[in-house]
């Protein structure tokens, strides 16, 4: 068990051996211990070993010029020079909300980016501005197109935050596809099979394997099959796609690199890097700050008063559970895994930076 | 089998008889013909008798002032005055495309509207500017969140218009949930079941009975159940609601009046009318035009490119089935289905326009 306050110094510090400035180091760590509190360790610690990888294979920049490269009054295309993708998307939320107080409201495209964490961290950083945030990024191609089999798409998620008054904000970030894919990984480590709708084989068929993936298998979008809308699906993850990546300039669909070390560069590209997607509205480019603040107040109250099903206990207010979780683990401690405190500590030895073990 | 400009003209006349200008009723009669001919006649000329009752009724203004309330440079709410759905939405739309092309994107949140048609209409609306369109409403509630058996929001669909250049244009129109309400009704009147993933009965459980709405029983979102990622598609169907009706002062959630006249109008009200919400964004705002477009026309035909699965022919690019049926439709006639006919004859008589017997 680690303290918020030790993981977030200890991952600082690692980026700044690599090189990164203190303030970009910073960023980093923010995300990588908000995923952490938020009770999604799959973007955690646990991909502090691919960030090393990529610097030591020299495929990310630690001293980026992050810019501006074209620009209107309420958008802008961000270059993030390779930098880590915390880094990159985060100055570009930035600029997001910066137009935003101008003009009402601000959009940014990224490219020349990497992978950037949890989507919700940057949707998340409208609210202390009164603003609704918007966050999504493209990603490694695993995702096949309905009636298809070549996987084209990442699992491009999408992040919504919406700040109300006194309830707590609307926060969703999810996936576009059923499962994410670490659900996956921990299924064929525990031997499971998993429901049909997530994934299927090299000729199409419906498949339960989890492992599916290393034989020419592919991921399903949400809906999972024709018959229940996978279609629609498809759609969301390829406006997230050309949100992202045509926007910006950024490799699109099967050409998105890689956010791992072990696999290499690819040959065809058709931009640079990643690319991710970002808004930010003012509330009070609708209504007069108190009144979206109640009325999001009465929205929450009206949902949570839906009633549950048999067996259910109550619905899910998008967000919720994070922050259950949240305060959970911010007083209890976040638990790395056996295995992950072990890599860590090989990148901590290698850099030169002390790690504690678990308290 | 009529003309697209038999029942165009039909449609505007009907109306100007009930009251509208010129002007509005040429953009209903557009919106009408529209989704006839993109093969979706659930939003077609079956909804003409809702809307001549809903007139009778005295539920729908068709002298409206549709005007903004408020607004920023990137922004604005529009009140809808009670038109009928299509006029505040084109008016709403057009303000959009207003201000995309001042400050690079423009939003608009409407309320004190009605049921708008097919969401696709307006977003396609931008790519004649050279620009991305987007629009969502809010509608009757019949869809449960997940864990919940109440219906608290309605199908809310989302549609994004993208222009590409040699290519036509990417364009995805799809409600929240896995099927629309239309195709519950069908399987009914065939003595059919559905799937299983698209209705619930009332405590929650699992059905695929057609009629279980009649019963206390509700529909899904977009994934169907939780395994399945049920609550993205609530999240999804949620951010929709909120956008239309809480960013615009609109009735949300379990407040969406009807719209159809035989259900009553609701005693509880938290704002005034339906709500839709629209985006523009030029696509100059992010890349010079010709880029966009040449890099729009690389992604279709990259995503083209991927292999069918087994006994599929092609995967579908979003807009594609919707243009082909529009093109045999233009051809070959508009056919009503002789229901229908009835009805529309009714109403003509009733109004004093004439309409012909099929051709």
């Amino acid at each position: 068990m680690y303290t918020e306050q030790y993981l977030r110094s200890f991952t600082r510090d690692v980026f700044i051996k690599m090189g990164c400035c203190a303030i970009d180091a910073s960023r980093i760590a923010d995300v990588f211990i908000a995923a952490e509190l938020r009770g999604l360790p799959s973007h955690g610690m646990i991909r502090l070993k691919d960030y090393f990888q990529l610097w030591k294979a020299n495929r990310i920049n630690v001293k980026p010029n992050v810019r501006i490269v074209h620009e209107t009054p309420s958008t802008a295309v961000v270059d993030g020079d390779g930098a880590v993708g915390m880094v990159a998307a985060t100055r570009s939320m930035e600029i997001a909300i910066e137009k935003a107080a101008r003009v009402g409201t601000g959009w940014v495209s990224t490219r020349n980016s990497n992978h950037f964490g949890i989507a919700g961290f940057y949707a998340m950083m409208a609210l202390e501005n009164d603003m609704i945030g918007m966050s999504m990024t493209n990603a490694n191609p695993l995702v096949a197109p309905t009636f298809s089999i070549t996987p084209m798409l990442g699992t491009n998620p999408i992040a919504v935050a919406i700040p109300a008054g006194k309830e707590p904000p609307f926060v969703a970030d999810f996936a576009t596809t059923p499962i994410a894919r670490g659900k996956l990984a921990v299924a064929e480590k525990k031997g499971e099979k998993v429901p049909f709708g997530f994934v299927q084989n090299n000729t199409g068929e419906p498949s339960d394997d989890p492992a599916i993936l290393k034989s020419g298998g592919s991921m399903l979008t949400l809906g999972g099959d024709y018959v229940h809308g996978s279609h629609k699906g498809f759609c969301l993850s390829a406006i997230v796609d050309i949100f992202s990546a045509v926007f910006s300039g950024a490799n699109f669909g099967p050409f998105v690199p890689p956010s791992v070390a072990y696999l290499p560069v690819l040959d065809t590209r058709v931009g640079e890097g990643t690319g991710h997607f970002f808004g930010a509205m003012r509330i009070d480019a609708f209504q007069e700050a108190s009144v979206f603040k109640a009325s999001m107040d009465k929205w929450i109250e009206t949902f949570r008063k839906a009633k549950p099903a048999n067996g259910r206990e109550k619905v899910i207010i998008p967000g919720e559970p994070e922050r259950e979780k949240e305060m959970k683990i911010r007083a209890e401690g976040i638990t790395i895994l056996p295995a992950i405190v072990k890599e860590i500590r090989e990148i901590a030895d290698e850099l030169g930076v002390e790690f504690e073990a678990a308290g």
